[in-house]
């Protein structure tokens, strides 16, 4: 009998409604011949409540006390949905992470598993159970609780899927499949039927929400196949695999884009080694995440170094940078908030050329000036005017025809 | 350092302002030089919410899931009051009853403690914490979340304190103390400075809710001396202990009264042996709860057999006994549910005649019909017209001279 772990997010377990819902569709798999572990956020907005409640006693909640807290909002909605699939007449038991045996470093509020012990989950299933496990948490050797972070449910699916040997890890939320580019923003985003790890991980990181990063690269490194469906809907969803069909590997596969970029550019800064460092490191220590760098060639032994960061944390990045390239004896600091990115992604880029060029090309019929160009393996990124992303991403989505039905 | 096990109740605990309320007494009782372990209670109304959530989902939910779900109410509240010591810059940490040691029996919704390992705590206690257990709720030697039923987290408190050797067991509600009588009932009763053990076990027992007897019963069999007072206000509260000082043991000590009773008479019960039996057994059998049980003097070889239940079980009670005396050959049965309790509590009567009939003079010159009567070594109970109970208990207030001051 083959295993499949679901994992449910917190809007698909708002309310007693959706809870009895979601016990629906997990006795569908069950009926259709399959073991099922279920990992389960916590239900709606619980989780913002209770931070909500712990910032109205203290300002600076420690970090510990925090995580036992959080963990209660996954705790609860694993009982009701066992209370749940009880009521439709099939055994079921909820597990908190301790009991699932989700063992994690002492990092508390961002958590890395260590070593997952299923003997209570198999037991369990042998007693022809359907598991319930709370995600988002584990505990310390100490004993003591934590939780993994961002994205951490998804992280618990995937690496119980990855111990349990599971055939599959479905991931339900509101959103039934990956999206040739956010629908909300381009009405004729297609759904894709399948996308790589490794484009599924580079569309997340720029730009789609879908699922979090952490959980595809757990599920690239154990082999996981990951589905993505709505729990709300039967519409097929998007599977997240190794191998991509032959037919549409060797094409552009998504449009991201992020609305959330600031940019700043250090004129005139002296080349010569360890002056990056100069300026990053203390820029790292100060919290500050810096996504896209780019060093001008050198004239007269100066450069220009731009880097981007996150909207909201250009004031004090720009309060780190500006007595650093005084100290350096760097010319001016300059920035703009008013920026986007806009990416192609899809693992055929890696053996065709001439995507950028295309890219490029669409980007100027429209009259849209590029600012910085950042490229990996599989995906190029222009970062442009905050104003034309959406020109951009709609252009861009009929320049590599993924309004068109293609083979999938 | 003397310690104190100090235990706050839900409405001590509801809303950030009262956490942080209890957060400032604590620190108080820990500056006057203790070490300090707090047991909480779910916040307000949570545990209600909780349980009118899970009835929503399954009209008869699961134990086992029900006390998990129930457990995150205290768990809940012990992180927000930690981060509310921390935020006055106190050291403080929370522990779940699993990381507490309080172990259990797996009978859930009311598991007794079979054990509690507190090394944990103490180890805490040691880096100069100030512990917050939550209450009501222990593990399994499986490692599953039980909760100890009703009057929970007073077991807890009282537990803590008997493992740990704790100087006192503090138990702070919106209840400011012991009273003579329900002040409620009758403003002029009194607050009592001290009562003994089997004084409050006879009154929380017969009518007053100040504290559940499970948790006095542990206080007398480890000698826990427990506080029962306000943690809206610094009113000295009532010592439940040991040994009451001489000059108030001759005496009653309080007036109790339940509004909540129904009594059945068979009547003709033939009087042979194993009759009371036939009847009871199968009462117990399907749950109710017998009270007073009163059998007549025989004649003629048949008795008339009455016994107390609550109102609320007297329409299941009166289905089962019907055909029971039809079966054994008894006459009719007749029932009242128009029934009240009043009784006298007091260490003092056991070694002084004259209670009793001071008691029913007192009645009859109000012409208070007494209808069953059932005593204690240190209570009398009258059972009469559930009209008549608020006139009753001002007379034997009265009567007793409760209202006076005495040496307290």
């Amino acid at each position: 009998m083959s295993l499949i772990v679901q994992k449910y997010g917190g809007t698909s377990l708002a309310g007693a409604r959706k809870v009895k819902n979601v016990a629906r569709r997990i006795i569908k798999t069950r009926e259709a011949g399959h073991q099922v572990v279920i990992v389960v956020s916590a239900m709606g907005d619980t989780t913002d409540d209770l931070i909500k409640m712990a910032y109205q006693i203290n300002e600076f909640p420690n970090k510990r006390e925090l995580d036992v807290l959080l963990s209660t909002g996954e705790v609860v909605s694993s009982t009701l949905l066992a209370m749940a699939l009880h009521g439709m007449g099939f055994p079921a038991i909820s597990l908190s992470g301790a009991q699932a045996g989700i063992k994690t470093d002492a990092t508390y509020s961002g958590a890395r598993i260590t070593d997952i012990n299923p003997a209570r989950i198999l037991k369990e299933l042998e007693k022809d159970n359907i598991v319930i496990v709370a995600g988002f948490q584990g505990i310390t050797d100490d004993l003591d609780v934590t939780t993994l972070g961002r994205g951490g449910s998804d992280t618990t699916a995937v690496a119980l899927a990855a111990i349990l040997k599971a055939e599959r890890c479905e991931r339900y939320t509101d959103v039934d499949g990956i999206y040739t580019t956010d629908p909300r923003f381009l009405p004729e985003a297609r759904k894709l039927k399948e996308v790589s790890y490794e484009e599924m991980l580079e569309m997340v990181t720029y730009g789609f929400k879908a699922i979090h990063p952490r959980a595809i690269e757990l599920g690239e490194l154990y082999g996981v196949p990951i589905l993505v469906a709505s729990s709300f809907n039967d519409n097929p969803g998007t599977l997240i695999h190794k191998e991509v069909s032959m037919e549409i590997r060797n094409k552009v596969r998504g449009i991201a884009h992020d609305l959330d970029v600031a940019k700043i550019t250090v004129v005139g800064v002296p080349d010569r080694p360890g002056i990056a460092a100069q300026i990053f490191v203390p820029l790292a220590e100060a919290g500050i995440s810096v996504d896209t760098i780019v060093q001008n060639a050198s004239i007269n032994n100066t450069t220009d170094l731009t880097f981007t960061v996150a909207k909201s944390q250009l004031d004090i990045a720009m309060a780190v940078v500006e007595p650093i390239a005084a100290s350096i004896g760097a010319g001016k600091c300059a920035s703009d908030s008013k920026l986007g990115k806009v990416s192609i992604i899809g693992s055929g880029m890696q053996n065709a050329p001439g995507y950028a060029a295309r890219m490029f090309d669409a980007l100027s019929k429209e009259n849209i000036n590029i600012q910085l160009i950042t490229t990996s393996e599989i995906r190029i990124t222009c970062i442009i005017e905050e104003a034309l992303v959406k020109d951009a991403v709609k252009t861009l989505h009929r320049a590599f025809e993924l309004d068109k039905n293609g083979k999938e």
